[in-house]
């Protein structure tokens, strides 16, 4: 057997197969990527704990279709596509700050199968592959618009809203409720210490509200 | 009867009776100052939501002789001292700038009945009047200290702490175990709407340990 | 001067003045009742972290009317009338058993100032003196016709709902909107340790949220 | 090709090659397994949410040896050894009903890379091979011990305690910094709406404190 590099290939050879091997591989999944292995910018991003719950919500298979609606940072992004490793994930959100971020965040985690769409939602889901599995971290107030648009392609998919606000939850649960579906409401409160002079402080998150339902039940 | 103000009392009158009339003057007790009321400079100030549970295990009685242990803004101080209007407060803390302004915040509310001492726990309580109710907002580590200190003058002192470490909560259960006292521990969350665009975004503050035990049960 | 009881009081001896004693008497205010100091029954009872930020959201003055609406045990009740010692309680729930036990509970802390009503909101509230401060504990669905009868009565009210449902807070967060108020909204997450061979374990309550408006502001 | 099931083989046909298809068969990982899923019996269940965080927490890679210590009904097991799917889960625990659920539960899943192991901590760990990912979700008090047996067989090994006691907290914290290791301390609150006549009532759950450290790092 010969073996080399790409750089060393030597066109001239006799080559009759060619083996490429990923030495960055790794199984698809992986559970618990630390929040300081993404780049951030300005863009909001869901913090580890949080993300870990959505992750369990959302409850992709390998095969999946996923949308990202605005993914910001793209670290969930990056999760469900580790997760649907044989599947698409679609990560959305209006701003090409967070488009950029997102592409940069899956290159350094050698995922191939996301593809970024910046656009505003619905309409940015009209020419995409029908969902199996929805994420909606940003909705722009147009939850009930996402709802219809994804269940009108997919009427099993499965949709998991994060909301800081009052009225996202509500409208949340409204367009769950619209769609005959009784969504799962959680509510989640994390604060983590912070260490300073050998004392353990305990600093308090936002809380999110994760809302989800829908999918083969 | 002749009606006049201090600036314009004339001396040479004949005055036998002086009825001093305070306008300001309101009922000893309040329930609910609000954040915004007090002066807070640079010093931490305990938030109203935790001041009023704390007030409410600290259940101090109108003539009760409260010490304020590490006062910061005062407004816990002046709680107190609203509370137990017929006895007396002792304000302490250990920082120029927390002592200072203590007092301009019992200044604004007319309270008469504080005396703020600058200087270090447990040393500062050594000719302290003994105590019925202790509030330890900072210990500078000397949880253990200052309750030797605190029993010593008082077996029936009420002691409440607000711990934000998780150091600070073990050393408080530690010494009122000590003290042959089971206290009672509970940790607040509280979480704040912050209105913007006309959605209610939840805002987490740091949780805190309320640790009370003491007094006559 | 002669000294007796009225158990020992002779009718025919020569009374020209009564001097009754109360040898109960305490200053109108309390900080920190304990939840095992109210008869409970089978009826909810709002817990003592809750109550004591909800009167601080209250604050309610000497001489306040004041509402609790969905009385309960009359817990809130009691703080109320003590606090408004010059002023009056007004209890309203719709079970009878909840007006008994209000009415039991106020008796041992020797309250005179409450007067119970038992009917459904906003019936119930219209022979009554207009509040200064009202808390809507219940509200079986009529925040909204609440808020117009207890504003009608006194634009000035100020108004304290404790919510458990997501309905009822953005119902009451909606009440005051309707009203040109923007609330206070507060979640309050207590949880308190329960020890168990010498272990403190945490034990989580429901989280409620304190939505506050109006008075004098 | 000649096909056919396990029931309807003849022993007399001239087999060569058995192909065994397994229709159950799924990629090793899953995310959000519910909480009904399991049989529980009287043995306590870490929560879905909770258990989401902790395995974002343990990062099992698929190749891992896991300890599940205290495995209660085995929830966390599963989903280790799942996620470990190439690697080997040990469940331990004390009680004959928690090792009984915990392989019932594993069944249900198709599981075949969990040893179940009755016994007490440290004790049970003797034999084992060294774990790259250890859960403690109970420790009879054994803390200290159980990292000590832990670290000696594996120095890099990565452990993450669930404790719902200020004590075990308290022990996690001292034994991670006793190994050198600063931990990473983080509280979880959550709760879940119930839905009752068109309301969502939040429902608390209890806090649980989530500490993780060791590792390649």
């Amino acid at each position: 057997m010969y073996k080399t590099t790409i750089e060393n290939l030597d066109e001239s050879e006799a080559l009759t197969v060619l083996l490429i091997d990923n030495p960055h591989f790794d199984s698809g999944v992986h559970f618990g990527i630390s929040d300081d292995t993404f780049l951030r910018g300005e863009v909001p991003m869901t913090k580890a704990e949080v993300r870990a719950i959505t992750m369990s919500k959302l409850a992709p298979k390998p095969g999946d279709v996923c949308y990202d609606l605005g993914c910001g940072t793209g670290s969930l992004t990056a999760e469900l596509a580790l997760a649907a490793y044989e599947g698409q994930v679609f990560a959305i959100d209006k701003k090409e700050e967070a488009i950029a971020l997102t592409k940069e965040n899956c290159r350094n985690f050698y995922i191939g199968n996301v593809k970024t769409v910046c656009g505003c939602v619905p309409e940015a889901l009209l020419d995409l592959t029908p969902a199996d599995v929805v994420f909606v971290g940003g909705s722009s107030g147009q939850i009930e618009e996402i709802f219809n648009a994804v269940f009108l392609k997919n009427p099993q998919a499965r949709i998991v809203v994060n909301a800081i606000s009052l009225e996202t939850l509500t409208a949340a649960i409204g367009a769950f409720t619209c769609h005959g579906i009784e969504p799962e409401v959680v509510q989640i409160g994390v604060s983590k210490a912070r260490v300073a002079g050998g004392y353990h402080v305990m600093i308090g998150q936002n809380p999110v509200y994760v809302i989800s339902g829908g999918g083969h039940e």
